[in-house]
């Protein structure tokens, strides 16, 4: 039995981008940001980080993100029972592009370079799911689109949606169950 | 009218990586090696060649490798013609993922950022066509699969073949025309 594809997005579904922006938010004005003002849209648009996409661009940014709650452990569980990819849009900052490989190997250890995806564009990707926090990864998918939520896609709708991954759990563990019937 | 989407393999088919073996073959025996000793297996397998291999994980082997004869024009071409995705096993070789993005910025300046792939296993790649010079990878696609002629694999079967980039570029021409009837 050929176990089915998943292409599961990297940053702000397994590793937590937002809490080094709050955190150098913090350190730089010496207030926590109201997520309410940035909820709906982009970090940068919250007032006095408009320029905090730059950081995306210097080596290291991305070698040391915090990985989100129980997200190590459930796509350990997932790639026992599905033939499963790690997709990331990392061309747009190629300094992330090794960042992104060692950060993989140090906290998803049991998932082989062979499971590696960095593209630019995901539109070229085949699977039968996506995991993404992206409407725009989702559109241009032809499996089943999940959204994962992040404070910017909270007004999204028109695709299933997973809050955090016990939900991604609970959804994989009902296709699996369905299978089986 | 949706461009039909190319996958096209970056090492021995746009980058020639086997000049660099021959010229390392050379400075250190001093012998030209005969192209019988290697056709049909890798290069790796040439007396005195087993460790070449490890010369790919070194910082930089990949940064300034020459590029194949008419390559440049008919991916221009292509590019305006396809929706085309240079698709790359890099991540076996994670010091490769940032020479290849350079090398390919340099090379192929009229190519986005956005239409590179690295990854490690070719079979969650969606397009049309692949262009390769590995069945492994031609073998897992759904599409149309065209193995770019290279030493090693001079004796396989079973593949729409393309010995140069005149003939990528006839076959697409092709291909063009059939949709216009």
């Amino acid at each position: 039995l050929m176990k089915k594809k998943i292409a599961l997005d990297m940053d702000e579904v397994i590793v937590n981008i937002y809490n080094r922006f709050i955190t150098l938010y913090e350190e730089q004005y010496e207030i926590t940001p109201n997520p309410e003002d940035y909820a709906g849209r982009k970090f940068y648009d919250l007032k006095g980080a408009g320029n905090y996409r730059e950081f995306l661009f210097e080596p290291g940014f991305f070698a040391d993100l915090p990985i989100f709650e129980g997200a190590a452990e459930v796509i350990n569980w997932l790639n026992n029972h599905f033939d499963l990819f790690i997709v990331t849009a990392a061309q747009e900052f190629p300094n992330s592009l090794i960042d992104k490989y060692y950060w993989l190997q140090k906290y998803l250890p049991f998932i082989s370079w062979k499971q590696y995806v960095f593209c630019g564009d995901k539109s070229i990707i085949n699977a039968d799911y996506m995991i993404d926090d992206h409407v725009h990864n989702l559109a241009t998918f032809k499996g089943v689109g999940l959204l994962f939520t992040a404070p910017h896609n909270i007004n999204e709708k028109g695709y299933i949606r997973l809050n955090n991954w016990n939900e991604v759990k609970l959804f994989f563990e009902l296709e699996l169950s369905k299978k089986e019937v």
